[in-house]
């Protein structure tokens, strides 16, 4: 069907990668960067559209980043599809695609590690304590191999974007950190490269995980406490199906920080600032979703 | 004497020392950082007239780096003298100084951290444990303010010198980092802003550190044990007066681990690959030299 001359063109060094995006900011072209680990679906290909809103130029870049997995955890299976995310991509209009092996992330004797405290030691810094270091080293890496004008992240991983968006900040990285919206099934459930190890009884209960947050998220804005609010989405979740909820929580959007009451006994900036957060298992496969309260 | 109008231009804040960069690189200019925490001495200046070799402008920095002092260390005596350092600066070529406060640099809420193992963690590493965090957070900071095309270091801070290598190679950085040779007094003393603490009695003997790193050397590439080298220039400095030898070591100059011997009981790569290092106390101040063996 496709045109041979058509195909997105596909890098594997970074020296490449650079003399591609070198020859564009020449010419002046503005740069998105969507940093993702394949296995694509329409979540990372809205952030591609959306970055060619903001950018002449997307890159894309493809890397299941073995740092950021515990040995315990599904690297080994992480869905890989290169042709395919490729295909993906280019119809979403990417203009590069940046597939390193490893070895050209991690060279010999690689030593060094970007660490964001705070933001990333709760809720998935607790379950998964090897992930938000590999993420903010990795990321920090891409950053500074494309030096885009903007990078592009999901809100699906909320934690993560607000670890990344820290980190920018902090080390003065000459970025633009941008979001995209949770792209959802319509049945409501957050399109995750995970969903694909779901059987079609555990994608039936993984539907439940979105609604019984939305729910809880109105039972909060309607005044209800904080931790009964919790232990019962928690309690439905696994009345739900799911095996094990890692949390439910209700946390301050930013600094996931715990939500302060005020003197008078109401939760502080509640309207903007509240973000209901949640993992939960479903056999081996761990499922997380977000929602703003 | 001077033209107020030849005054060097001092920025405080990132937002304008990257207005004068990007006007810089629009033109298609080169440019040169060099970091230091102020207290300039001709040290500074030779890597300030090295980078004036390297690129059409040089950004200096004078920020004495809070995270990178122990509590116990010197932060508050640190010499701080800004309109000195700006002239000699402008002197040795240099097109803007960058002199932010603290708060400039870290911000409300700042949470993140780069880390270097391995060559970090002995020699200074062990006894100024904080030290090369906060060097390599800092110095990827100022790295990502000001994007220069190279950066220079003195190799009078030679295990810094490797850790900032690292870890631009590590990260990614887009820059070049070159090393200038220590300068030294006329005796052979390293030059450091430290020095300005020595009493007279404790110049004089200050000025045996090198004169007893480089005799160690000779006796090491004359085919002295190295444990013997080590030990005797350790006794050699506490009779010339030092009254604490933190160490004195010979080590694989780049990844400053302890000398490999082969199958033959000979030193590997000696040649190209050994370096001495010390670090010894005059009275409350610290010195520190190294060189090539």
């Amino acid at each position: 069907m496709s045109d041979t001359s058509a195909l997105l063109p596909i890098v594997r060094t970074v020296a490449d990668l650079r003399a591609v995006v070198r020859g564009w900011r020449r010419t002046g072209e503005r740069i998105g960067l969507v940093p993702t680990m394949g296995a694509l679906h329409e979540g990372h290909l809205s952030l591609v559209r959306m970055g060619k809103a903001q950018a002449e130029r997307v890159v894309a870049t493809v890397f299941v980043n073995p740092t950021q997995f515990a040995p315990t955890e599904d690297l080994d299976r992480y869905p890989r599809q290169e042709a395919r995310d490729a295909e993906l991509l280019q119809g979403a209009g990417c203009d590069l695609l940046f597939a390193p092996a490893p070895a050209e992330v991690y060279p010999d004797r690689f030593s060094t590690s970007v660490t964001v405290s705070g933001v990333s030691e709760d809720l998935e810094g607790r379950f998964r304590p090897q992930m938000f270091g590999g993420v903010a080293t990795v990321v920090s890496k891409l950053l500074n191999m494309v030096q885009p004008d903007c990078a592009l992240f999901g809100e699906k991983d909320w934690q993560q974007l607000m670890v990344i968006k820290r980190m920018a900040r902090d080390l003065d990285l000459p970025v633009e950190i941008l979001a995209g919206p949770t792209v959802r099934d319509d049945d409501g459930l957050a399109m995750s490269s995970r969903n694909a190890y779901l059987t079609t009884e555990q994608r039936a209960i993984a539907a439940r995980l979105n609604v019984i947050l939305a729910d809880a998220a109105i039972r909060f804005r309607a005044g209800a406490a904080l931790a009964e609010v919790e232990a019962e989405a928690r309690d439905e979740l696994l009345a739900a199906g799911f095996e094990k909820v890692d949390y439910v929580a209700v946390r301050m959007a930013e600094s996931l920080a715990p939500m302060a009451e005020n003197d008078a006994g109401i939760l502080a900036d509640l309207h903007n600032n509240a973000r209901i957060l949640a993992a939960a298992w479903l056999g081996g496969t761990r499922l997380i979703d977000n929602m703003a309260v």
